[in-house]
């Protein structure tokens, strides 16, 4: 859907050239040699559409950096932003704000009961150092448990509790284990079926903490779903599993629902489809679908209890910011009322799911497809018996061909993930989908 | 200044007890024991004012976390923001951004020559963060020399970059070393002028980077003027014999002006008043006064090109994030029409200044005072000889003094920070330290 038909309006005044050539004088981009650059110029965009500065429209199948849950400019969530703006832009997080109040009153009634404050950040990277402080602090402990497949954002112990190659060149804090979790696709486990591995991926993390020393780890910490490193839903149990053997050793279990929170897999978080209580619990990206930097985390009453009388030494600037925590409020009110929640499910399960096995059945390129709600990766294959990763340039390709066609993927390793706003329609998903399966049918290796 | 008379209009509704109940319930804070906070309800403000849910209003000498330097409800920044949320909210990093590249380019061309590029971030933490990730990268070395009186952020690595208490309970990462800098008023050096001081600070510098191996120092980070750990501006000579030590063996230097830039000390950036020339620059606060999450790291061009071919391994969400980079624009842009920065060099030289030092000379509770634009320290102690700092229930009582004469104080410490808005009168700063003088002359031990 879009909101408006505004797209026109935005095309004049600059070409893609000069954006381009502006932005590549003077910004240094994340993650990337900056001389090879060629970022896509963005002009504006409404609802699943975004358009660059020639006119050329793409519908989006990757929210940006999966944050976007709620579309380009929902008026709603705009329109809290200019007000707040009327009335107050910022105020320090020592003191009472109402706005910031009501903010996280709407955040603790999508926990699970029990979890009746919230700490906010400004993203997710800095939700997770403050989560990881908590547990630590709470548990007299030092060692976070995180697995290799994850990522945790890139500050200075979320950038090593990540478990991808990013965390390689940034080893620069200390207390961070990693084990392989469940993902029978490419088993760590020698597993032949979803009960197989699961059995075997937490007896290893209960070995690799038998091995770490119990007494020593303060935290494991899982996405719900692990979402750049794969999007791989844990097989029934995992977790519950994880949860029981955190309890066993007096472990905290974080939970990081950065990415897959907020509406993306079709619940408000990703834990209410699993049986599974965490002690702490991450968010950002679709708790505003980042219209203003927001992040925290959500902390059940025993570990805010034990900062009643104890200083808690954690703190930034902007937490709390009224215009992010306005926009949250915006956000968490229109998803209710237009039930976008309740459409990510229903999207995921009788359109992406359903059309993503017939890709998967026709083109010999797809190696798995899976994912819920908003949240899929379909995993490409240089070889299916062999399962070989298709390599960069023939991502590289692939990518070129799908923004050809208008449409905006998220590639990350050998997958595309299938991930619009979570108000995306039936019919922009189905044309969405037939540009992948074009493009992959025009594949040639 | 106030930009409207708009307080009446924000009073109705909630009150002070109500905003105070609701935050006390739900909102975690930073830096605090949870159950002995009572945070002042703040309804709305403007220009240097602010006023709770009840009506009584304060003068601001804290710009709450010294951020808000062109007073609250700037109307040129808020319409920016209004009219950048009409347009597009969010965009990915990835993406080519006109307002990013723009903001870019403005930031830019405050810096020294031959900085070129910006890398945003949302706050200072993570500028910290990212400017040690270039610095390790750049040089291939590990340590980071800071100073014990300093404050960096706290995320993994800019917590332990931090000197000050806040770093002992989170020293998670590694590669950090600290060295103590110039603070006559209670020299580590034993010595008893400003040049001694200064002298022996670099001799102490050096001596411990030969002492720590320079060959595994990738870079000395140094707040330019020290902020929350107490606004000692340095002596002349002691930046630019900094940067000798680290020419003289391969090494980086960082000057952080995350609190000190933008307009704070009189110049757009503190280090104009120095002569020195760092590799890299990080700044967050002043940059748009916080009105939305900005920061970032201004790159010098050898330690940008370095990145031109090599991935830079660093990125979050919302580097760039489009309404944060478009109030820096109108920051920028307004203080510049309005000549904000000039304003805060005159306040600070010809009232801010000359009343302290009567105050300092009056009041036998004042070891010393010291500072420049909008940026003053007044140091409390118990005992002039000893120097022995005021201890903090004494801090609190006046604390409590100030605000009940209507006055929002910084107090860090043993100290009173004067650090109002830049936007400032002559009147305003006269108001506000008299109800210090005040407050000061009424104290009893």
């Amino acid at each position: 859907m879009t909101y408006t038909a505004a797209a026109d309006q935005f095309i004049a005044g600059s070409t893609n050239a000069e954006v381009s050539e502006a932005d590549r004088s003077r910004v240094f981009h994340s993650w990337s040699a900056q001389g090879a650059l060629n970022p896509l110029p963005i002009a504006g965009g409404s609802g699943c559409m975004l358009w660059d500065f020639d006119g050329k429209q793409y519908l989006d199948f990757s929210s940006q950096l999966v944050n976007v849950t709620i579309g380009y400019q929902h008026p709603k969530v705009v329109a809290a932003i200019q007000r707040q703006a009327d009335k107050l832009t910022t105020i320090a997080p020592a003191q009472a704000n109402e706005t910031r109040a009501h903010a996280a009153e709407l955040i603790t009634d999508l926990a699970p009961d029990g979890f009746n404050k919230v700490f906010f950040t400004n993203g997710g990277a800095d939700a997770i150092e403050n989560a990881i402080r908590m547990a630590r602090l709470f548990t007299g402990r030092d060692k976070i448990i995180s697995r290799y497949r994850s990522y945790h954002g890139n500050t200075g112990a979320a950038i090593v509790a990540t478990g991808d190659w990013r965390r390689i060149p940034n080893e620069y804090a200390r207390g961070h284990v990693h084990v392989f979790g469940p993902y029978l696709y490419r088993s760590e486990f020698w597993a032949t079926s979803e009960q197989e591995e699961c059995e075997r991926a937490l007896h290893h993390l209960e070995r690799v903490i038998q091995a770490e020393g119990p007494e020593s780890v303060a935290a494991i910490l899982l996405e719900t779903i692990p979402g750049t490193a794969g999007i791989m839903p844990p097989p029934p149990g995992y977790l519950s599993g994880a949860r029981q053997i955190a309890d066993r050793y007096g472990i905290l279990l974080i939970l990081d629902e950065v990415m897959a929170g907020f509406g993306r897999t079709g619940e408000w978080l990703a834990l209410d489809a699993y049986d599974v209580r965490p002690d702490l619990i991450t968010f950002a990206k679709g708790v505003n679908s980042g219209y203003v930097p927001l992040g925290g985390v959500i902390i059940s009453d025993p570990i805010a209890h034990h900062f009643d009388e104890r200083v808690f030494p954690g703190g930034l600037t902007y937490s709390g910011h009224p215009l992010a925590t306005a926009s949250a409020i915006a956000t968490i009110e229109a998803m209710r009322e237009e039930k976008i929640v309740e459409n990510a499910a229903q999207i995921g399960a009788e359109v992406i799911g359903p059309r993503l096995q017939e890709i998967a059945a026709q083109r010999e390129v797809v190696g798995e497809v899976r994912g819920k709600g908003v949240f899929w990766a379909i995993e490409l294959v240089a070889d299916r018996e062999t399962k070989e990763p298709l390599g960069a340039p023939e991502m590289g390709k692939i990518k070129a061909g799908l923004l050809e066609r208008g449409l905006l993927p998220f590639i990350s390793d050998n997958r595309i993930h299938v991930v619009p706003p979570a108000i995306i329609t039936a019919d922009e998903a189905n044309r969405g989908l037939d540009i992948i399966d074009e493009t992959l049918a025009a594949y040639r290796p």
